[in-house]
């Protein structure tokens, strides 16, 4: 017990050159094991009873081109009622040609994900028409607040993909795209996301991510350089945009996500388990005509099912159908071994306790769900209806301590730390131990927003909120942000194709 | 498909007897398989340097019968140092008679809890010598306060037992366990608890509780009829009071709760595995001279770790480090097979964003750990020195939301749906399904203070934050609380031994 001699004594000046610890949370895996809410058994009758849906009752398929690969591959096409009947055997056959692990590249290497079962991403807020922050209230998305957002997106690395954070409703829906693109590639050097809105804004978006990058069309297809979202339309039904989306991207080697929305007891039956065979039969169908348009195209399983609020009429979200649902997609992810998304979110009008509690819940239970993907993980108000900067802030937190928990937890002998134990009498305190020096610097999470003074520091600083002190974070981010080098000289070499894609008109969203 | 055809026409009105979803949240089990933190090999080290710090460096125990009962048995005594060093053997034989199931016994039968591994019980917020609410703002503890928020806790089935939420300070310390075990007997039906302020007021406080609900003696001994929570003095130090309440709870077949607040960086060293080794050697003491009191003693482990905020000093909260050690913790006590408690609260100075956060990690992380039982888990704000109402409403929306999730999810045929998905068609609803009809009452969650409506019905309700809304909430509990059966003529059957002992001088608490 030398220590307790001498330890006092002999203690050295602490290490100053350890930095503080870092928020470097970039290619994150899964610190737990998948949990269950269904059995095994009931799983497997999950997924039969998918295979017999898309069977024996089909999908609406709005797209003739999708419903002519279905028929082409041998599914009955009733091109009168636009229904396709799908076989097990070429559900079988999508699945077997879908990749389990795909490479998900970004023009910083250092952000390129392995998308795969047993990684963790987190993506921000999407698809919000309005953003809400404490400055000027609640708006229609611009490109203005489509352009912050992805500064506070760019800034957290614990954000591993971009999304549509804030529509910009400023810009014409032709040239959106244009915009959106431009956007993204001149603030962020993380993945890059695609509206499905039609196969000539999905080409011309990829287009400007080749010039943007200097990429060849080689490159652009050496794993994918972008992602979009498909949305089928619940219950059974592909709409033409959506269509167009898959079968754009999985030509072009580029990662859809397949996200049917179910909400239990609305456009899904209201069981949890009911509305995951409804959300199960749409992915597999999803995923099918991906495989159909070209073996191998990266694309992933997906859900954000949910349950309606019975007095409202409204999507809950953060509920306990919401994480059951969400555990029962993670089965079914891992039934059929394909990477999955999931959603956190809230459906909280502001940036309070219900709304945290909701997005933790979704968060939660993508962690219990091993989800690939947690989409509206920071930001999400009003189911999505809008983006609120003081709302992503706190978020954020959340999202950095659960990043930071899934870190490696030392449990080597220095870690255990005897002789800091040796070292304090009892009764005593470990501030000044040798053992405490050496780590002190790099032993916590520094929070973003979290204030731990005490009452009294706390009432003298103006008694605040957690969203009123988040105003001071975004704005300081927002001040202080500067762009990635990937984006130097970003609007130059894509002036030449803007311009004259917006002389030529553009690029009109498909409709229906 | 018989109901494609006939479905919509053959629905049969909806069977209004199904009454709405019930938050009887009681008896609970854990959902999850628990998850780690530490490798199996590290948790034998922890386990095995633990006892290697009973035996070599020993604990100092303030009380002399303590220490004469450790001596008696075989331990190291030094009267003049107050240390004791056990040995490993001492450990082991504790272990081997210290019971993994306690009977918790209650007034109402249909509250009696298994307190035993897999059991998942919640209490509030305790230990707290403040209040804050909307209404009063914050005010020291009173007796006031302490009945209300025992009505609190009373009205929420997902709280299982209770505790000190609030300090009666208007109550002198000689007679305050007279008020505290009145107050929980004339208002609810649930386990009580008893403060280890000293033998008598431990003797008295049983004796109330027997004449309370008429109890023999060894009616009070079948079965645990409270509990009391004892936390070491870390590092290393067990006080006169703790020493005696374990030696008089044991004693009289009651239950302790072993509980080192091991605030990583301060009174634990900096590390998860090395706070977590302090913590395991303290209550390895702890539980070790409980069953030299008595073997067979119901007695639990526990802990409560944390880490120090290094900007204030201040004690953190629900912070990675936290679920860090709540996950070790419960790989510790699994490793020693007993049931244990953890917990969760809040640094934060109000019901916001953040302490709503810090809150939900704090369950969660519990959930991954099977913790028997977590204490502080709605209701606790500024790190225990406030019990906030309006954040004990919300708080409790996220505890009964993860007893609602707790829930077993049905999974038969009839769930999965397959009428439902035949009856609606591609782009419909199902509303109005028989599937629906059947089951919407009874479907999801009911929320306690959420709110899902639109923005624009949010605003026009006047934009309340869910802590605004709560102050409603709370109120209307206050208003509409009624005393169980069980409290029917309480105040009569312990008005002559509370007077007689108040003018013998009630029972000061012990002092060191």
């Amino acid at each position: 017990m030398m220590s307790l001699r001498t330890g006092r004594r002999a203690r050295q000046a602490p290490d100053t050159s350890t930095p503080p610890r870092s928020h470097a949370y970039r290619q994150m895996r899964h610190p737990f094991e998948p949990q269950r809410v269904f059995s095994d058994d009931a799983i497997a009758n999950m997924h039969q009873m998918a295979l017999r849906a898309l069977s024996e009752l089909g999908m609406k398929i709005l797209l003739p081109e999708a419903r002519k690969l279905f028929g082409g591959a041998g599914a009955l096409v009733d091109d009168s009622s636009q229904m396709v009947r799908i076989g097990p055997e070429l559900v079988a056959a999508a699945l077997a040609t879908a990749p389990s692990s795909i490479r998900l590249r970004a023009p910083n290497p250092e952000r390129e994900q392995w998308f795969e079962p047993g990684a963790m991403l987190f993506s921000a807020g999407a698809g919000c028409p309005n953003t809400i922050d404490a400055v000027r209230g609640r708006q229609a998305g611009c490109l203005q607040t489509f352009e912050e957002t992805l500064k506070l997106v760019q800034s957290f690395d614990a954000i591993h993909i971009l999304g549509p954070s804030a529509e910009p409703q400023d810009v014409p829906p032709h040239l959106r795209h244009y915009a959106m693109m431009q956007a993204q590639l001149s603030i962020s050097d993380k993945p890059t996301f695609i509206y499905a809105r039609g196969k000539k804004q999905i080409s011309q978006s990829l287009e400007m991510i080749a010039l943007g990058h200097g990429l060849s069309d080689d490159e652009l297809r050496n794993g994918s350089w972008s992602y979009s979202i498909i949305n089928t339309n619940s219950p059974r039904q592909i709409d033409v945009p959506m269509a167009e989306g898959i079968i754009e991207m999985a030509r072009a080697g580029q990662m859809t996500i397949i996200t049917p929305f179910c909400l239990a007891g609305a456009m899904a039956p209201i069981t949890v388990a009911g509305a995951l065979v409804l959300q199960h039969a749409e992915a597999l169908a999803a995923i099918t005509l991906s495989q159909l348009t070209a073996p191998g195209a990266p694309v992933t399983y997906g859900g954000f099912a949910s349950n309606v609020d019975m007095k409202s009429g409204s999507p809950a979200f953060g509920t306990p159908s919401h994480m059951k649902l969400t555990i029962g997609s993670g089965q079914l992810a891992r039934h059929i071994g394909l990477p999955w998304r999931s959603a956190a979110g809230s459906a909280s009008n502001t940036s309070d306790a219900q709304g945290a509690g909701e997005n933790h819940m979704g968060l939660w239970a993508a962690l219990q769900a091993n989800a690939t993907l947690t989409v509206h993980s920071a930001g999400w108000l009003e189911g999505g209806l809008s983006f609120g900067y003081e709302k992503f802030i706190n978020d954020m937190e959340a999202v950095q301590q659960l990043a930071e928990m899934a870190m490696p937890t030392p449990e080597d002998q220095a870690s255990l730390g005897w002789d800091a134990l040796a070292d304090v009498d009892p009764g005593g305190h470990f501030f000044a131990t040798q053992h405490t020096m050496d780590r002190y610097r790099d032993a916590f999470y520094a929070p973003v927003v979290a204030d731990l003074s005490n009452h009294g520091a706390w009432v003298e600083a103006g008694s605040q909120t957690s969203t009123e002190r988040a105003v001071d974070v975004w704005q300081g981010i927002l001040r202080d942000f500067a762009p990635p080098p990937s984006a130097a000289g970003m609007a130059d070499r894509l002036k030449a194709f803007v311009d004259e894609g917006t002389k030529a008109g553009g690029a009109p969203p498909t409709e229906g």
